[in-house]
């Protein structure tokens, strides 16, 4: 059978989702944790790959040619074996059709900005701490020149290989909540540190450090004209849709 | 001139407030920081004791005889030689008849419980996971029955030396968010371990373990009657109140 599992990690203390030697990534938790419980190795793909630090509430994986095995038991058997960072929250069988990565057809990510002078313990390493004021209602206005379906060639890391870097972003919304800044992303894929790079040019615009508009550094397709890659940290891989919820109850 | 601090805290790492030889106390932070900024020796008063674990959102503690400073410098000062789980969020100057503890008119403490089966890793060490389902509706009505003034000696922890157990508890609410449990209770005083030993009984009582009504309970002013002593994680010092807004601009 094929077992699609459903994850919430803080990823401060991981290298990103995929598997690497040396350093611990959550890929290679849930493989030995998935070793432990099946008593054999499995390969699991994932629905995306999560850098270092950022954060997931809702990570879709799975392993393909599972054992049977009764899968409302799974989460807490593999909970067992995984750290207090990482959390299986629920777990389906899913036809043979279903991919995590390619049956996606969106995908929300959430940036958090805790705007203030004074740092907050309580959201270390879980927002990412901006000390001068942010127009939020500035943002959210100039977040909406993303949406649509563009070519965003200039939100990409540097030295992707990827050719086709053409997106549509369904949403993007600011909004504050006291001294929080929440960013709210949802398109049918992203670029290598695509979100990170939008919400730096959101910011870097709506400060006047970026004067051309946002259409216009769409038009360019050059990465030298968008605004900084933002930290990890703050950034939260929310939700992954499919076209049937595989996780609903029906 | 006597300066008051208004601190933020995870408790986590910490062996609670009171100074203490070879391990880390919020106290012993604070003066090691103070003596950096200042170049001499303060001893801090603090306005409650919190337990090894125990948060706080808004803690208060004192620094006498201080020599002259920008008080509105100060927060960021001391950040500077704190760790990230401590934050210094407010400075004022103070007349010699505050006192942070004595002066206190009441205080509000949270309890939170993360009441699901699965864990969330964002939650660690910031809530009490409790599996079974509460019933916060009941919970909150038990609850009501702690307000008004009484002895609470059967809610302190046995080997206390206090021997005032008379205590006003202003009000005690029970609040569901989703899958987190709030318990909030606002006292003019709280004994040692109260509130957690307080929600423990409501627990206990709201599912039918603690057979005596909680009034009664009060009456036997005797601790082996109450329920358990909840795990500090879930406990935050949220809020202390005095005469005085000491912390308004005005």
């Amino acid at each position: 059978m094929n077992i699609a599992i459903k994850l919430m990690y803080s990823g401060t203390k991981y290298s990103g989702w995929q598997i690497q030697n040396n350093v611990p990534t959550i890929q290679g938790e849930i493989q030995k944790a998935i070793k432990t419980v099946f008593c054999k190795e499995f390969s699991v793909l994932g629905c995306s790959r999560t850098d270092a630090g950022v954060h997931a509430l809702e990570y879709v994986c799975m392993i393909k040619d599972a054992p049977c095995f009764d899968v409302k038991k799974l989460p807490l058997a593999l909970n067992t074996y995984l750290d207090e960072n990482i959390s299986v929250i629920d777990a389906v069988e899913v036809p043979d059709t279903f991919h995590p990565r390619i049956s996606a057809i969106k995908k929300e990510y959430v940036y958090k900005i805790y705007n203030s002078k004074i740092r907050n313990p309580f959201l270390n390493n879980r927002a990412y701490m901006y000390k001068r004021p942010l127009d939020d209602i500035k943002c959210n206005e100039l977040a909406k020149e993303f949406v649509g379906k563009h070519d965003f060639a200039s939100f990409m890391a540097s030295g992707s290989t990827i050719t086709d870097t053409v997106r549509t972003i369904f949403y993007f919304d600011v909004r504050r909540e006291g001294e929080n800044v929440i960013f709210r992303v949802c398109g049918d894929g992203f670029l290598y540190n695509m979100v990170r790079i939008m919400v730096g040019t959101v910011i870097g615009a709506s400060e006047g450090k970026i004067k051309l508009p946002i259409s216009e550094i769409i038009e360019l397709k050059n990465r030298q004209y968008a605004g900084q890659t933002m930290a990890a940290d703050g950034l939260y891989l929310n939700k992954v849709f499919y076209e049937k919820d595989i996780f609903s109850n029906e």
